[in-house]
């Protein structure tokens, strides 16, 4: 196997959770890509990924490189019976898939529309009733999943589950740009609980490690 | 089990697919609901689905309501040996999830910053650099996955596969909405093929057979 991907990047941040849950990571062959000097544009990682994206995945001569589709090779062909992310049983799959494929929203609902926009538009130039709307619509997401862990360790089954693996790194991106889980005292508990998980510690994007994150989303108080 | 579904919704008619492709559609109780008459949000929708959205869909107490999760719950559940549409293969399994989880990325690159765009924006504010810019991208999307069919009839394996389900919707839409598969003779063959396939006609969105779309993207000319 091999794993190209970059620092604090949800899709990256996915495959390499799986494989630290498969006691895999540590022997995993990868490469750490810097985003600002282009390197995911590189001929090395283009010849295998003409999207020129990480992660970009290799298992021998098979090549993935969407983040779910890796994800979900890897529970297929490396889980066991003990650290299976999406269970058996159908309808337990059911609940799980619906929680990740429902994570995936969450891009366009806070990163694209807020985090993007007010990245790349100068503040004299930003919109404020788009940016109170679009702030408003993050606090209405961001407190569904509060509701969905109402009395739950886990998002989607009694354990943690491929559902956990897609939608914390969304969470621990928006605690860090600066989201307030003020109200949403669930979600705080489960962002508290999982962080400290192994295999989120083992994965942790290292730039995170060298400062806190710019507070861009600081005025989302979910 | 009971479906929610709107006609012409690439989310609703990938299960719908999925259904027919099992022999199941024709029996499985189901609502068409009127998008513009805002019954998807309905209190019998809302309350199955907090977000009101279509697809809702229930089987017995059990709820799943994101499109992709639907699908991968009706495979695991329903599908037989001769009608399988995620293989048992794990390397099969893998270039399937690959372009499923591909094809996500459709509606944020053409009906997104595309078409919606374009239904939004009266024809005098439309930036003419914009414009140009989400065109070209769209067409450079959509040569991608003439390459992907390159010497092949199916996307993903030498049969029809979850992969079809949900590619296919969306090159419907396109073709639907004016877009031109001049260059790309691969896409051509492959919607002329997929369309008159019986699980797809089976399904044709309703409101399709009264007349032509709306021709807001033809000038992608792919």
């Amino acid at each position: 196997m091999f794993l190209y991907w970059g620092s604090g990047s949800v899709p990256c941040w996915k495959p390499m959770i799986v494989l630290a849950e498969q006691g895999l990571w540590q022997d995993v062959p990868n490469k750490l890509l810097s985003f600002s000097n282009k390197e995911h544009k590189s001929e090395e990682v283009m010849k295998l990924n003409p999207r020129g994206q990480a992660p970009t995945f290799r298992d021998g001569d098979l090549v993935v490189c969407e983040s779910g589709a890796i994800c979900q090779y890897l529970d297929d062909k490396y889980s066991n019976d003990d650290n299976r992310l999406i269970p058996t049983d159908a309808a337990q799959r059911s609940q799980v898939y619906q929680r990740m494929y429902e994570s995936l929203n969450l891009h366009a609902f806070v990163i694209q529309t807020l985090y993007y926009y007010k990245r790349t538009t100068k503040k004299e130039d930003q919109d404020a009733n788009y940016l109170k709307e679009k702030i408003e619509a993050a606090e209405v997401e961001i407190s569904r999943w509060n509701v969905y862990l109402e009395g739950k360790e886990y998002l989607a089954c009694d354990k943690f589950t491929m559902a956990d693996v897609f939608f914390y790194p969304f969470l621990a991106i928006f605690v860090r740009l600066g989201v307030k889980l003020e109200k949403n005292t669930n979600l705080q508990k489960y962002y508290d609980r999982i962080t400290q998980r192994a295999s989120v510690q083992a994965t942790w994007p290292p730039h995170w490690k060298e400062g806190p994150g710019p507070a861009i989303l600081d005025d989302v108080k979910a």
